[in-house]
């Protein structure tokens, strides 16, 4: 495969570039009888979309999903779920430039290398639009794990040397939502817009770090040695564009501590299961989730299309320079919050349905025909 | 599947447990006429057996391999190549109390949450001894790398706060194998033997973080979306027992730059190809790699099994306390490096097949009839 | 998953059933560079949608193919090329009676068995409306094989007891084409044409077999173990709905041969290498292709959905007459035969890219061939 | 991958030559707690096994399996369960004739055509004791299959053109393993006998049909496009060495048929579920298995190998002939009994494990603590 599917039972096939007539994804191994609607979809849709707020790119599309099949009457058929949210505001004349010149630090010289071909007018696959497909997907899978009891949230922890000071275990959704850099520390999302405005004026960029948690996780999920949960958490994450590092737990600043310090000693929990009373292990312990909140960050560089002069080359070779066009983000981190949520949500709703076949259920489940 | 196999086209499966007879490997997809034998897969296991120092853990484990297909007058056949292991110095009746006591931060209770059965003779499959087939699977990985002249080499960066002053586009096989640290700093390497000594006999261990290089790797490895050689290396490498984060090029340090500094330019190489300037991207753009070296770091946590007493529970919910008992590794540092290697090398050679597969070859291979 | 992705390399994902709003595609993994078009796909459309002539269903579906991404400017980009088909003549009120009454040898029970719930406006996943798909990728996949020198053919070779004289080795497509029947023996297919008529007026249905051949498929396609070329064809052609048999080569009647009979004989070819003097391997030796015709025969049964009443039982358990309404095939036979070749082309064109991955492209310094 | 893996829950790799130094499985994804002993293994081994009779090879292996892992105290960990069995009968010597010249209708050319090299001493990876593997994880799948309540049994129905009068609903193990031949009609069997004992004297050998019954599977197994039950036996059955046909439930005679006549009109059944009144559909309705007896056939062709002289071509594409030497079956038909079992219970098993994500679960399964 050229690596557009992931997961293994609750797998996700996207498609389209960022100047393409259409995205879309298919969602094959959703489970039957969950309560799906467009609208489910479309909620992490427009908090993904570009053009919602002034620090965003200003490029305007309203990124309205279409579910074409595997719902019915408002109910998952246990079939594939194929959605499609079509391009309306591409301008590819604005990059005619690119056909010829390597971006720095994108991924145009690269896609000639690896195809020896590229559609020049934007970014294609490497374009962040291409994440239109996952966060549907995501929706998706946010859906299941509500069932089951687990929510997913991400903020921005921080920008450049901006870094709000949150609580992993008390943050809520409408504390990140308050404010449109969906940094949930009220003086440092000020500071951020102040950076990000600034940043935008300079023809400049900022990178930053997304913080994410998920409650309610079950104990189990994971596998003990190439899946480990934590292993897919960081491949799943690491996908996305512009991500260049991820730590879970305690992550490198763990390597400073002891043994002794670091390894989360356990109590026996209200339900009789045990509990960890630290979590530096980050809710995951040998892969596999132990209970605790998972906690993970993830580092974002800043954004590679700035429109300052830069030096590169022509596609023949030649030295030359370029000060890119076309509107981009000039800082990531507020949409790649719902990104970062997505995929978060994609491994752990993989991993509830893959656990579901660890054990052998008693008796083969009954049919339950509808009516 | 239970998450054994690991690669699309170069295919790794393994099995085996701390404690059981044997653990093993089959390497599927492998290309056919490679030049291959025991001795080959020998000298990178012999860098990650135990016994090896005096700085690592005490089980005396040969860890011979035999190779028992796929190879014939020296050559791989393009069959599965298996090889098996056996382990000799398994110790069951030290760990009694492991049957009905978790260790803290190690996985016990969560192998027990998963499956509901556990072999308490030691770590399971979350036993860093697992890794034997990883490596044995990544020496075969290495000679196809070499033979498209890539070289894969990690060493020791931090064991602790002692941070080695390393230059990875100078570092050597020889600088990282003269000393049992397998820190190519001397300097460094000297205080972190110190460390390591003063945490086993203060029944403590200590964390780091090892960093890896891969150079030579061609342009145009990696897919543009979820399967990212990014994204392929940190989901392998956090599969690793220990770790806790990765980053690569700039990593987390590079969300404190701006993209006009962080950038990296383009100049014409030698050969009229690009070359970056700077490799703040870290060799991959757009999750394919760029022909600059890939750099990257992998935080190990601090060893879970300390012999000091720490609080936990019993499988019956019970508080207790638990000073583990058993041969372990104050710190896995010196060992991760070649483990790190493996996965690196597994990843790469993967990608390089597919990369294969990505234009259609000219004509149709014409048979090459042996004799 | 769900069981919607076909193939390794050249991955085909399909959504869709007969009564939703779309059915869709995506073909990840198809090489770059190759020239593609909509009329390239909808040719194949063409041939498998219903209307088409007066011996198929009744619907009306223009089935026109939207390309959605992964080519540009006439050529594929390496990416994901996603394709969609619209629903426009869907008549769900048609069916009111299937939302409680099981059709006898449909799918209707199993469904409801596996799901719980089911899309009774049609037949869902299980209509061979499912199959847009398919034909659509495999309209991707005969370009690629194009290139290679191969081409797939299929034919009606009989229907009930009706039987082509037909010689696999001759026939071409205009021949197959020159009737709505795809028989090309004209004799045969006017008997065949009579037949389904009767069958129709009658209310009844008939089965039959298709034929198909691979012309030019280079040696060496196929791996020999589970992924035998003959094993991914069977399961491919048989997971076409209403298959119930295939055979490859000498098929069933070659167990009444012995040995000395069935063998085909080596000869040498006019190129040096060696040919078969007889084709009872059907092209296939040892799971990997000879460079002889493949030849394949699928049985297709007649046709579920008939017009006379028949004995079954509803949701709720309880016995009940039906006579289907709805419009259906009274033959799938001549719509089979570019499902069958859709099959087929994935197959083959999936292993053409498996083996460009057997040898390491590039070696330096080839090793050399065994004694 | 190099197809060596089969099944995606249930999975399956497999290694191993006719003359290398052992031949092993992984079974990846078995569930946890599930009570497994070598012996279990050894039972289908035995059956298996060359040596066992008059009428098969006389190449003596007593293919005694050793479980390396994923075993404790005799109930499966949930870990992969690793397993050799040991070649200690290959007389390498004996086939020196074949490093050169190509023998009709095996695998020797098209291993060269592929690979550019082979292991010609044996048929590598082409030859039946390939099977080893399967038949070892098929007799874990088989553990599973038993808790699920479903029997798979199946016999010789064919041999050359002697046939067996065998009801597939009444036909026992008792009954099948009564005679070496495995075929439960004792007049046949002693039909079969003298034909083998002809053939083999004569230099000959002889081809003829495997049947196999699936008593109890639960309505519900399978998928419904390409993963349909149907095409997942297919494949399986098809992957055997000198398969060359397979068909399920009415097969190629059901193509004679009439709708009215073909379809399995349903009836209230027992316990409220609808059962069918007639099986033409073999148990499988749209890919999905409907409670049924899954009945299929498959066509096994006259062995290769033969002892007579035969045209053929050396690998410098030399005229020559060929009579070989070495042990080999004049009729594989008895053996391939339990290779057929062993591929039903793959496919029967991975679907019994899919089956159970197709829905959530109405609670997160609650860990189960050993000990």
């Amino acid at each position: 495969m050229g690596g557009s599917t992931f997961g293994e039972r609750f797998a996700v096939t996207t498609f389209g570039e960022s100047h393409g007539g259409a995205l879309g994804v298919i969602v094959d191994g959703c489970p039957a009888r969950i309560e799906l609607s467009e609208a489910d979809v479309q909620v992490d849709l427009d908090r993904r979309r570009p053009g919602q707020s002034r620090i965003v790119t200003q490029r305007q599309e309203a990124d309205r999903v279409t579910i074409h099949s595997g719902v019915f009457e408002g109910l998952t058929l246990g079939t594939p779920i194929g959605m499609t949210v079509a391009n309306t505001d591409a301008r590819p004349g604005a990059y005619s430039e690119m056909a010829t010149t390597y971006r720095p630090s994108h991924a145009d010289y690269t896609t000639d290398a690896k195809y020896g071909i590229r559609n020049w007018q934007g970014g294609g696959r490497a374009s962040a639009r291409e994440t239109v497909g996952r966060v549907a997907a995501g929706a998706v899978a946010r859906k299941i794990l509500a069932l089951a009891g687990v929510e997913v949230l991400g903020w921005v922890s921080s920008v450049s040397d901006i870094t709000a000071d949150v609580d992993p275990a008390e943050v809520t959704r409408d504390d990140v939502e308050a404010d449109p850099t969906r940094c949930p520390d009220t003086a440092a999302a000020a500071r951020i817009t102040e950076a990000i405005d600034a940043a935008r004026h300079d023809g400049n960029s900022l990178g930053g770090v997304v913080a994410c948690v998920a409650r309610g996780v079950p104990p189990g999920l994971g596998e003990p040695v190439f899946d480990k949960l934590d292993a897919e958490l960081a491949g799943a994450v690491m996908s996305l564009p512009a991500a260049k590092g991820m730590e879970i737990g305690s992550g490198f600043a763990g390597t400073l501590m002891t043994g002794r310090t670091h390894n989360d000693e356990f109590a026996p929990g209200p339900d009789g299961r045990p509990v960890t009373v630290t979590n530096r292990s980050g809710g995951i312990q040998g892969g596999i989730s132990n209970g605790a909140d998972i906690v993970l960050r993830v580092a974002f560089k800043p954004t590679a299309t700035i429109a300052s002069e830069q030096k590169t080359v022509t596609s023949s070779g030649e030295a030359t320079v370029l000060a890119a066009r076309g509107r981009h983000d000039p800082c990531v981190l507020p949409r790649a919050v719902p990104m970062v949520e997505a995929m978060v949500c994609l491994v752990l709703a993989d991993h509830l349905l893959r656990q579901q076949t660890t054990q052998l259920a008693d008796t083969p489940s009954p049919p339950q025909p509808s009516g």
